[in-house]
């Protein structure tokens, strides 16, 4: 490659999104991840921070210095906290520089939401600025974004399936269920013994059933492609595994015209030239196997025949096309490059 | 104690659910379980074929000898694949030998319905004289039942979770779905791809969405507590752990009062008398690993607050109050002794 | 059983350790475990602490008041870390209370062995009235017992895997090599990144090599049994399962005659009369899983023929026979009962 | 890249090591990995084989045709299982193709030792013309050589770990004792009761303790640096996770001077060059979680200081540096290639 590569500085990466962002951009023909800083870590070494990097990326976490990113970076990533990431990305947008907040500061349409589920915002005035990072569904807006609100997990799983779905009309905005299951990962970092190994192993549960944060989320992009309001009951459940998202989604047909295969051909075509997104055949189920350490969606649709319910399947992994990936795909976009560049790596199977 | 145990034989006693059964029975204080019958590993050391009875129980699997079982024991275990359990059953019963049959071959009311998922029966002839093994909705009716279904896993925590919200009237007849989540155990003992550790291991996936056998089991029990047809979606999906299922359930309130405070109650209600059934608190979430190695069932009810749909959740160890503890919780109940005779044990946690 | 129980109380229960002592006490024909202590968990209730006691056991754990148990219990079980322990244990040996302690505190015959690698001892004039609480190599000393040190999982599962060997004197002392692989559980309820599911899954590490604490302890035991010193490099692993402790011992024949046959006659002649311990055949490999949730310990032995090398594994369930299952066995011999007391369950297998 | 691809087909691809290869070849600058060979699965869509790979690469699994690979391939990946691999790489050398054989055929310099092990060798007369392919200790012979000896998993790690010290003198010849720890994939896809989920999750085992087939082949290796015969005991153990191995081994120093510092120096000298190994510092423990999906290896040294014993540590994932990773390597440096071509990503962490 000729050009010039982007320079990029990963704020707040020292947890497994910073880690699959720097093992992504290792591998992307035309990004150069420069810095990654760390408040509680800065001045520790990188790879004593991140223990995959011994032998393979030196130097140590540094602290936030916007003056310095702006002087030395072409984008910044922010995976900070809410509300410690929209002081960050206040600093950084302030000094010009484009962000890729995967934070949920950015991801409402409507500051009420938010501050319903996440308290007072910290710079409102920054909302409307946002694009939501969902590219295949925000490919147009992405492109000219200076702030890219890019959504996590379980929104990328749950919306990419019933996405199709909403958008032809083929089932009813009411009474739509999301249950999915997610690797340990998407807990992140931080200790708790909901994520303490003992605690975890041989066992599933759900947790705040009804009541978690992205269920608003996962409403707010249905509705937006319904012109109606979308209502979703997300139940989210914690698996004894590392990595990946399951999103099992229920829904009744519109009309009896509303079949799998009806569902199969809309996402087929919805997602016609989205490279990251494989409909599977009427019959086949996901399996998070299948897309792990990729930025990959399966997506496969079923009807139970007595009920009509229409079942919704997707599968990701929550730290690709559920975090890095998924930002690293806006990247492209908004620089102008090949949607896929540095994503195109194959599941690692098994 | 004074009393003559009760003897019995398991037929059908290699696999996972033998294992469990002889490891219930061995605390049990009235139970002795005599001879493991086995067809393709007869006259094995039964150790080299359940390895964690090395040192704990010694002699050889027996061939199917079903005079030699009416002569020597006073019940039978069957834990055969289904038509096999119903040749088996049949041979015992003709022999006046009480059996506990763990197969599908006798839960279904309705031929129709079993022959449209099992195929032939073959003694349909059995099917009045069977009753369901549920002991917590079937109490009465097994006290002097000679041929007793026992259900599996999924039946069993799915019917416990939703049973109190139908019988109450709490929740619409249309439009309930049930995921569940399973331990790779409850597949039994036989290789399949799908069960091999690498291709489990960081897994999740739903298979026979909509299309699995249990669906209508599951609709047959509720619709004789509704006293009308029920329609249940099921979805079940394997997860990487050995034991335990977790079902969620969604069902629509029928009116405004329906709460989850209103299910933890009907629940709490159903449920009095109940030794192995545990209904947590609004807002707690079951975790399969509470309940591993107990017959215990922990159910939950939440509801979502924006759309209403109630929440209902149960845990159970899939061998345990999905099989064999069930199985014994049965014999408890036919032969007079305290429900919960041997089965007190807690949960091995973690 | 007509007599009266035997009243235990256990001082920092709260934890792993404390979880699995109740269990076993439930299942325990002659011991009730009246009250938990724990320190920083003190006035909630017990059932939310260690959630496999929903619906099994309730009232709230106590603050420690040596009083109080010196007149309600009969003998106490002190599951603390250690210092925190002796402080424990002195308090309630003052008053009289026999105790069965499962720090490392009373462990070690040599003060200046215990404080080079735990620090200051601090009731040193303790340390001559305890026993080392492994019944097999112990069973005398502890019948008469009022402190007993029971030691911890991989000085239990190691132990017993050389000690036969060292006192036919079949293996030479030094040049042992004992490469031992826990499950997580052994850490503790502590938390750590160490055992936060996503750094543990999918991997396998030693940790402290040839520098951990329980390296001198299996070489107080073995010397004790050679009457000469003897030289071991202990070597820990975690790997990913949360209960389970294999233990693969080196050792260097001390004559031709020292074959894997003369390994397992040496182990039957030793552990005949214990109840807890079974000896594999030669070619046999025992497995954690065979004996997991039980109190029992599988030993075997091999030989490589080319090097002559003797090979010794044993497994256990380092929850059980590695902690609460081997405390409750001291306790049997020390009241008097049968040795195997209320811990005849099989193990959980699958 | 201008040049044109080198064309390469795999031969027996359906297994992990073919998706390995796949997945490697796919983000390889100049590999083109055209066609892949099963014997039981040709003509099955290649994506329903290996279920990565929907989505991402069409076409039929292709029945063995050396005459068409000779025609089309610039090089040949033969993972068969020994014997069957022998025959079709003699059909494929005949033919003039060059041949990356993964399986044990042409491993071993001498026919006795392999025969002992393996039975009746196919085409001895091949065997002379083999080299064996870890790079790190044959990259000259590997440069000119049209038969490749790819060695597996264990006896990587294993060697690695070991040669530096014998290579400089520091360990004796006799007493090492190699403690491997694998992932199950490690044995295959092919059905097994010992890789079945729920006997596989929550135990860990060893098996062939000091009788394994790769005992051999790390001797010879250590040997050929020896220049000496070099007796190592070998047991392989399998721990519950799908991906990685790690070899704990134990060695006598030779003096005095034979210290941790001294090991980690000697591993520095001799990787130097060599990309793949990177040598942890004196006190740090390698993970396999740390190199999961690369072709990194990692190694360290510890020692014990009460007995001298030194401890080599090393961590690689099985399936790419100890398989597939190798062969690509092998590739890379028969062919001119640079030597991580299309292996720099970096590990999967968490």
């Amino acid at each position: 490659m000729t050009h010039k590569p982007i320079r990029a500085v990963v704020v707040g990466g020292t947890g497994y999104t910073g880690a699959e962002l720097v093992r992504l951009a290792r591998s992307h023909p035309s990004l150069e991840l420069t810095t990654i800083v760390g408040n509680t870590t800065a001045g520790e070494p990188i790879d004593k921070v991140l223990p995959s990097l011994q032998g393979v990326m030196s130097g140590d976490v540094q602290p936030f210095d916007p003056d310095a990113i702006a002087q030395d970076a072409d984008v910044a990533f922010c995976a900070l906290p809410h509300a410690a990431s929209a002081e960050a990305v206040s600093a950084l947008r302030q000094r010009g520089v484009p962000v890729l907040d995967l934070s949920a500061d950015f991801r409402f349409y409507d500051l009420a939401v938010y501050e319903a589920w996440y308290g007072k915002h910290p710079v409102p005035e920054l909302l409307n600025a946002a694009v939501y990072g969902l590219v295949e569904l925000h490919r147009e807006e992405i492109r000219g974004a200076d702030l890219i609100a890019v959504p996590g997990c379980y929104p990328t799983a749950s919306t990419l399936a019933l996405a199709p779905l909403i958008e032809r009309g083929l089932i009813k905005h009411e009474g739509i269920v999301v249950d999915a299951k997610s690797g340990v990962s998407g807990a992140g970092r931080a200790l708790s013994s909901a994520t303490h190994f003992p605690e975890v192993g041989e066992g599933v549960r759900a947790y705040k059933a009804g009541a978690h944060r992205h269920g608003p989320e996962i409403e707010q992009e249905l509705a937006r492609l319904a012109g109606a309001p979308v209502r979703v009951t997300f139940v989210p459940h914690l698996v004894p595994m590392s990595r990946g998202i399951l999103a099992t989604c229920y829904a009744q047909p519109s009309s009896a015209s509303a079949t799998a295969e009806a569902c199969t051909l809309a996402a087929r075509a919805l997602y016609e030239g989205s490279p990251s997104v494989h409909v599977l055949e009427v019959g086949e189920h996901p399996d998070t196997l299948w897309v792990r350490g990729s930025n990959r969606v399966h997506v496969a649709y079923t009807q139970d025949p007595s009920s009509g319910t229409i079942v919704a399947m997707s599968a990701i992994d929550n730290l690709v096309k559920g975090a890095s990936g998924q930002a690293i795909q806006c990247l492209n976009v908004r620089f102008g490059l090949d949607e896929g560049a540095g994503l195109g790596a194959t599941a690692q199977w098994p």
